[in-house]
């Protein structure tokens, strides 16, 4: 709880309006993608650079802790305010400040959400390719504060890949500006990577630079059903291996599939093991070449049903069964844990197995979600919180999820984050020293640890 | 200097043969490819991480500054002992430990040259893009440390975009891994880019983790030559601005052109005032439609000859200009100082137009090289090191230089690092605050300051 005085001084900051304590608003920002809740003291929301170097400024010399929450979809909890303290949020600070075609660049506000983003630079003929699930409300400061992923990583990255430059307010209220709109920039350390994925500890971004490049002029939509899961696996590698960088490389597996098919999302074979949903982008020449290939592979390797298109509107259709997958496993318990594990990509069928072999074990109900075309997988364990005998067999069964991904040479998360849904895991991937080299550099940006503190160190 | 009983400490790490400190030795590491010499107390060349490792335990425990070193091609001064100390050397770790077609990745040990990956993933139809002009002699743990570009970053990124994990010595000796073979990851803090880039100041990298891609089936070369300098940046734009993304976009001005020409590289027409060196590469069919696209953009812009092949053969030649260049540009006086500003690309006429006004103002000789598809700008400056009158007239014009580059937008170096060379101007690109997080973070990796000291921070 802060006092009445000190919510008055940050009232003073940002106007009456702008600083949240009603019981409903904090109720609103106690939880976000990761379902425990954690009430907030309060909910501030600046107008500027400015406004938010005073606020940090006050809570610096008060120690009051900061959180700091762009649309609140983060599945690990790295935007609750565990410790409590205050959430800061940026619905005010969402203009696109410049779209610069020629340098291929754009600057925002952290606000942002991306698709508007990747919708205004649509117009000039350009793309912004991060492209998290979350996209249609999550915010370019959010993406850049988790290095959001997507399914067009397998080709185009992630979004540390397109972040050029940040303007950032540190816990102490300076303001660094780090990065800018050259492609190429080696000046002193890597600050602006560094921030990427910090997941909110090191500083709050008020000013964000990325990378857009050419929109491709043409894609190719496939969707190939397998009855044979390993078959599917053993395409996903015939793809990869022949050189082809399909922009996406999605799977689903049985369960996924029959969840689908019953919540009248779309309809496939009864056999249908597996789904590969599959699309390369580029010049129309190319497009037309490697989705041809694609579908002799797709064929060679048992698929019992392929369809290819060119057509914006087909292709619609086919992602419709991908977009309704999570809603729909959601719906059959009353809470859905979306877990991150990722492997080198040959190990994809290996870490499959394992999962299949976890829900087994332990009495889960998970199905499979996958961008097989990096590695990145999602299983989804529907459950239900208040059942403490079964969280604590999910328990069990995540811990040896990952340290079976961790022995295949994977890692704790391809995208979602660490946060406190995976804070307890980082020494399976870390060792102490790196755990403290971490700690060190949290310690350098905020020597008071008031930037979401109770995060994943 | 060193006493006899600390050689000899060192000594028994790595065996007799692997101290050097003949008066010999010395001097051959006293310098990279920036000028100026410091001569080292010693070379050490272990074999393994866990020589490494003792001998930085060795090292901090008695305050002996230990100056990491690939082949010393870099020119920012970033691999000489300016404080005194051992240089470290890695020609015994030069393995490349594991090509992974499947996941697309090689381990390599740091000492591993550039070329000699590129050609060996070569065998398996894969690619690592990252091509500094040293190529042919420097080490990856060299590009690691510098995050050293070339001329294919237009299209591919730098060596930060293929750097997927590392192995590395603290100062302490601790090894710490981060990283791996996945190509998402955002587990804790992004230590590895923090490393890349860090030009030796924060651990050793005994082991490297990169990612290769597809090597691309085909290849367009195109040379253009222009009577104006300016009709040559035109294209340059419009060629970015159409959405095709080159493999590289090299331009030669007039000075360098001369030189060429009196040099015997190659032949240009008299008025020749510019040259563009383009490349595609990707799908057949792809690349010849661009390189047909790319060809009637210089036409129309003015070009007053333009050569376009497929033939690698040919592409030899007109490569044969650009690697002449520098070896003819620097025959002309004693030295030649190579520069690295890096500006946004549309504003590439103007840095251009800067660095001829200010050769003109300082009454310097300077030649233009530039990859011009990312505003990567390398002036060379022919001078004689020892005309200390000349050397100040340098100095005064390199500061005008990369004010005008940051005023720009620009940054102190696209690619070639910091260094002892760019120090003094790392104000103008960072605020005082942004200096002091990048201290707080050498601290946290190098308390008592023996990695590399005396380099830019």
């Amino acid at each position: 709880m802060i006092s009445t005085a000190l919510a008055d001084e940050f009232r003073s900051i940002v106007g009456e309006r702008w600083f949240l304590d009603t019981p409903e608003d904090l109720a609103t920002y106690s939880y976000d993608g990761f379902l425990p809740e954690f009430k907030p003291d309060g909910v501030i929301i600046p107008g500027s650079t400015d406004e938010i170097s005073r606020i940090m400024r006050l809570a610096n010399r008060e120690r009051i802790n900061i959180i700091p929450r762009g649309a609140g979809t983060n599945i690990c909890g790295s935007s609750v305010a565990r410790k409590g303290g205050i959430i800061i949020a940026f619905h005010r600070m969402n203009r696109i400040l410049e779209i610069d075609p020629e340098n291929r660049c754009a600057v925002v506000q952290p606000g942002v959400v991306n698709a508007d983003l990747q919708k205004e630079v649509g117009r000039y003929g350009l793309m912004y390719p991060p492209d998290p699930a979350s996209m249609f409300v999550s915010t370019i400061g959010g993406n850049v504060a988790l290095n959001a992923g997507g399914p067009r990583g397998v080709k185009y990255g992630v979004t540390r890949d397109y972040l050029l430059g940040l303007e950032a307010v540190l816990p102490s209220g300076e303001v660094i500006k780090t990065g800018g709109k050259t492609l190429k920039n080696v000046s002193g350390y890597d600050l602006t990577r560094l921030m990427c994925g910090s997941e909110g500890t090191l500083g709050i971004f008020s000013e964000i630079t990325v990378r857009l490049i050419p929109l491709p002029p043409a894609k190719a939509t496939l969707q190939a059903v397998f009855s044979d899961l390993d078959d599917a696996a053993t395409t996903v590698s015939a793809i990869i291996g022949s050189g082809i960088v399909p922009t996406t490389l999605e799977l689903m597996d049985r369960v996924v599939l029959g969840v689908i098919r019953d919540y009248g999302g779309a309809e496939f074979s009864k056999e249908a093991e597996a789904l590969l949903l599959i699309e390369v982008d580029g010049e129309e020449v190319l497009v037309e070449v490697q989705g041809k290939r694609i579908e002799r592979f797709c064929k060679e390797r048992g698929a019992i049903e392929v369809e290819r298109t060119n057509s914006p509107e087909e292709a619609e259709r086919l992602w419709q069964a991908r977009r309704t997958a999570f809603g729909a496993v959601a719906r059959l318990r009353p809470n859905c844990i979306v877990e991150d594990a990722t492997v080198p990509v040959k190990r994809l069928s290996d870490i499959i197995r394992k999962i299949v072999e976890l829900a087994d074990k332990y009495q889960l109900k998970i199905a499979i979600l996958a961008h097989a075309g990096d590695g990145n997988l999602h299983p989804l364990i529907m459950t239900d919180l208040r059942d403490r005998e079964e969280m604590a067999r999910i328990d069990k069964a995540l811990e040896e999820l990952y340290e079976a991904a961790i022995a295949m040479g994977g890692t704790l998360s391809g995208e979602h984050g660490i946060g406190i849904a995976k804070a307890r895991f980082m020494t399976m991937e870390f060792s102490q020293s790196a755990i403290e080299i971490m700690r060190g550099i949290k310690r350098v940006f905020d020597p008071n640890n008031i930037l979401n503190p109770g995060s994943f160190l």
